[in-house]
C-alpha cells in the first residue's frame, strides 16, 4: 500500500468492497465496471478531475479492484488510492478523444487478460460517463461476455454513512453555514450577481473550523426575480435589484462530501403569495422531518410534506429530496432514493438526504432545504444550523 | 421569439442551424439528437445546470430545433433560448432517476409524434450524458428507426469562431490574466491551498473590464510538489511549501466561453531538471505558434513542439493541445482536433485552441499554455497576455 493520506481507513475500503461484492453476487455479476466517479472514489479513494476521459474501476470476483484510465491519471491513482501499482492500468494517450479508436477496445483486452472474456459483466448503463459508445465497443470486443445493467448498484451501498463519512459531512455543514452567513452579510441592491458568487465561493473555500473547502459538484444556483421560476439557472453579471427574490441552492463540500442547503432572500417587500408559499413550505418541512425516522419510507416523508402543501392549496409536481453524500459533477445526489410519493425505500439510521422543498411560482422561486441524517429513533437531524425564514433585506 | 437577452443574434443561431443541417445531410441523418450541453447551448442559447438529468435538443429536417427535458428546466429553456414555447417539450418529473421507467421512452413518443419513428437518427454515441441506457431504450422503443453515430458532428461546426464568440473569448482572456496576477500576488509559503483557490475564484468571478465571470467547466487544477507529477489532481487545505512547485491549469470564462491558460510557480530554488524542461517547453511553444497558421495541420504544430523537446532529450507521450470555445462540465475542450502528431485537421482562421505543452517529471510538473487564435496569414495570436517564465518566489 502506498504511503499516502487516505480519507478513510483501509478497513473501511475493505468493508465497502465486501458490501459491493455481496450485491454483485445477488445480481449474478462476476465483474463490475464502475464509471461513476463517486463510486470509483468510494471504492478506492481515487480523486481527480479526470472523468472527462474514459476511465473505470473494475471490481473482480476477488483481489483488489483495478483502476483503468489515461496514463497521466494513473499517476493520480497511485497518489490518491490505496491500490497497488500493479492494480493500476492505462491505455495509450492517443486513444483519448480519437475518432478512429476507442479506449474500451483496450478495456476488453484487459478483461481478457484477467480471464473474464466470457464473464457476467455488470455495467453502469445509466450512470454518468458510461456512453452508448462504451457499451457498443465492449459488446463488440467481448462477444462471449454476458452484460447486465448494474446502474446504481454501488450507489446503493453508499446509502448508510460511516462515522468518518459523517465527520466529513459535518465539516461540509460548518462550511455551508458560513456560505449562507456571507450571503446575508453581502447581498444588496446593485451588487452584481457574479460578485455575490465570488463571496459565496470565498466562504466555501476558506472553509470553517480550520478545514478548507473542496469544490461542490454543482455550482451555486442563484436565479433572481422571474428567472427564479426556473430551477437550474446559474448567474451572470447583472446586479441584484430591489423588488426581486433570489434563491441560493448551494452546498458546502469537504473531501467530496456534500452538505447542500438552500435559502431564499428578498430585497424589499416580498409579494403576498411568496410569503404564503414560504410559510407552507416551512410547515411542510417540519412535518417531513418528524416522519423521517427509521422504518418509515421515503414516500411517507414526501407525503407528510405534500399534505401540508395541499392543506394550503399549493400544488407541486417535482420530487422533494434525494440521498446525498460523496459526489462529483454534474450532480451531488446519490441517484438512489427520492423523497417523492410512492418511493418505498425504507429509512435507516445514518442515511443522509437533501430534503429539498422548493416551490416555483410563475415569477418567483422559494427554496428552503436541509441536509438531514436519519437518527436511531427520533426525527431527522439537520446537519447545518441556519435560520429557515425568508431573509428580507431593504 | 421570447423577449430575452440572447448571447448571440438570431441570424447567428440560424447560421449555426444551417451548418449543422448541411453536416447532417452529408452524414445521411434526418434527425439529430444532441445531448452535449455545449452543443445544446450553441444551437439554441439554452443555458442551465440541468445536464445531470436527461435532456436533449433535437434537430429535425426543418423548422426550429426542439428542446426536451425536465419540466422545471423547460422553464429555463423558455428563459434562455430563442425557441418558441411550442418547441419546448418535457417529460413528467417522476421519470427523473427512476429505476423502472426511463425518460427516453418518452423521447421515442415525441419523435413518433413528429413523424420520425422510422427516420435515420443521428446520436452523439460518445459525447457526454448520452448513456448506454439512453441508446438501449431508444432502440427498443423505435424499432423501425435507423441509428447512426453522430459523435462530435455539432462540435465540428463550432471550430471556426464568429466575431461575437471571439469577443466573449477575449473577455475570458482578460479574466484569466487577472486570475494569474492574483496567484503571483498571493501564493506564498504556508498559505493553505484552499485559500489560494479562493483567491483564484474571486478573481475569476469579479472578472475584468466590468464583465463578471462565469464558471469554468473544469475547476482549478493546482497540484504541488510530487503531486504535480499527476496532471488532474484538485486541491485540499494543506499549505504551500517552500521547495515545491505548483502548476495552475485554470481558465477565464465568460458566458460559457473559455480562455484556459496554465502557468507554474516555484517557492524557493527550482531543481535544475525542472528549469531545463521549462526552457525547452518555452522554446517549443514559440516554434509551435509559428507553425500554427492557416493551411498547416494540427499535427504539424505538435511536430514543431515535439522536435524542440527531442532536441533537448525530453520525451512526452501525451497530446499538446485541443480546440476550445463554449463548454460545460466536465471538459472545456471541443473534442474534435488535437494538437498531436498525425492529426490531419487543417487550420483555418478563427479556429481557437488551448496549446497546452505540459511536462510532468517523476516528482514535479511544469505547465505553460496559451489559448490561441489562428490568424488570417501569420503565426497564431495568443488571446491572453501573461509572462510565460517559471514564477519563482522566495
Amino acid at each position: 500500500m502506498p504511503d499516502i493520506a487516505l480519507p478513510f481507513s483501509i478497513a473501511e475500503y475493505q468493508d465497502r468492497l465486501v458490501k459491493t461484492r455481496a450485491a454483485m453476487v445477488r445480481a449474478n455479476i462476476d465483474v463490475l465496471v464502475v464509471t461513476d466517479p463517486a463510486n470509483m472514489s468510494w471504492l478506492t479513494g481515487y480523486d481527480g478531475w479526470s472523468f472527462y476521459v474514459h476511465q473505470a474501476v473494475i471490481v473482480l470476483p476477488e483481489g483488489e479492484p483495478l483502476w483503468w484510465g489515461r496514463p497521466m491519471d494513473g499517476v493520480g491513482a497511485r497518489m490518491t488510492s490505496y491500490l497497488a501499482p500493479e492494480s493500476i492500468h492505462s491505455y495509450p494517450d492517443h486513444y483519448v478523444q480519437s475518432a478512429t479508436i476507442h479506449p474500451y477496445q483496450l478495456m476488453a483486452v484487459l478483461l481478457r487478460q484477467y480471464g473474464h472474456s466470457s464473464a457476467r459483466i455488470g455495467l453502469e448503463m445509466d450512470n454518468y460517463y458510461f456512453t452508448a459508445k462504451c457499451f457498443e465497443t465492449l459488446r463488440l470486443e467481448l462477444p462471449d461476455a454476458q452484460f447486465s445493467d448494474a446502474t446504481a448498484l454501488v450507489n446503493w451501498q453508499r446509502a448508510v454513512k460511516s462515522e468518518q463519512e459523517l465527520i466529513y459531512m459535518r465539516r461540509a455543514a460548518r462550511i455551508v453555514e458560513q456560505m449562507h452567513q456571507r450571503i446575508r452579510d453581502t447581498a444588496e441592491d446593485g451588487l452584481p450577481k457574479s460578485t455575490l458568487i465570488a463571496e459565496i465561493y470565498d466562504a466555501s473555500l476558506r472553509g470553517a473550523d480550520g478545514f478548507g473547502g473542496d469544490y461542490p459538484s454543482i455550482v451555486p444556483l442563484t436565479p433572481s426575480g422571474t428567472d427564479a421560476a426556473a430551477a437550474h439557472l446559474t448567474w451572470d453579471d447583472r446586479p441584484l435589484r430591489r423588488g426581486e427574490g433570489t434563491f441560493f441552492e448551494i452546498a458546502g463540500c469537504y473531501r467530496r462530501y456534500h452538505c447542500p442547503m438552500s435559502r431564499t432572500i428578498y430585497l424589499g417587500e416580498p409579494p403576498a403569495d411568496m410569503l404564503r408559499a414560504g410559510e407552507a413550505v416551512l410547515e411542510g418541512l417540519a412535518d417531513g422531518l418528524e416522519v423521517a425516522r427509521p422504518g418509515n419510507t421515503c414516500g411517507e416523508v414526501a407525503d407528510a410534506f405534500f399534505a401540508v402543501l395541499a392543506k394550503h392549496g399549493i400544488e407541486k409536481n417535482s420530487r422533494t429530496g434525494y440521498a446525498v453524500g460523496i459526489s462529483y459533477p454534474p450532480d451531488w445526489g446519490e441517484r438512489t432514493m427520492s423523497l417523492r410519493p410512492g418511493d418505498q425505500s425504507i429509512l435507516e439510521p445514518n442515511m443522509t438526504f437533501h430534503f429539498m422543498p422548493g416551490l416555483w411560482g410563475d415569477d418567483w422561486g422559494f427554496e428552503v432545504s436541509e441536509t438531514i441524517r436519519i437518527t436511531e429513533d427520533g426525527p431527522a437531524e439537520c446537519l447545518a444550523d441556519v435560520g429557515r425564514e425568508l431573509i428580507i433585506k431593504p
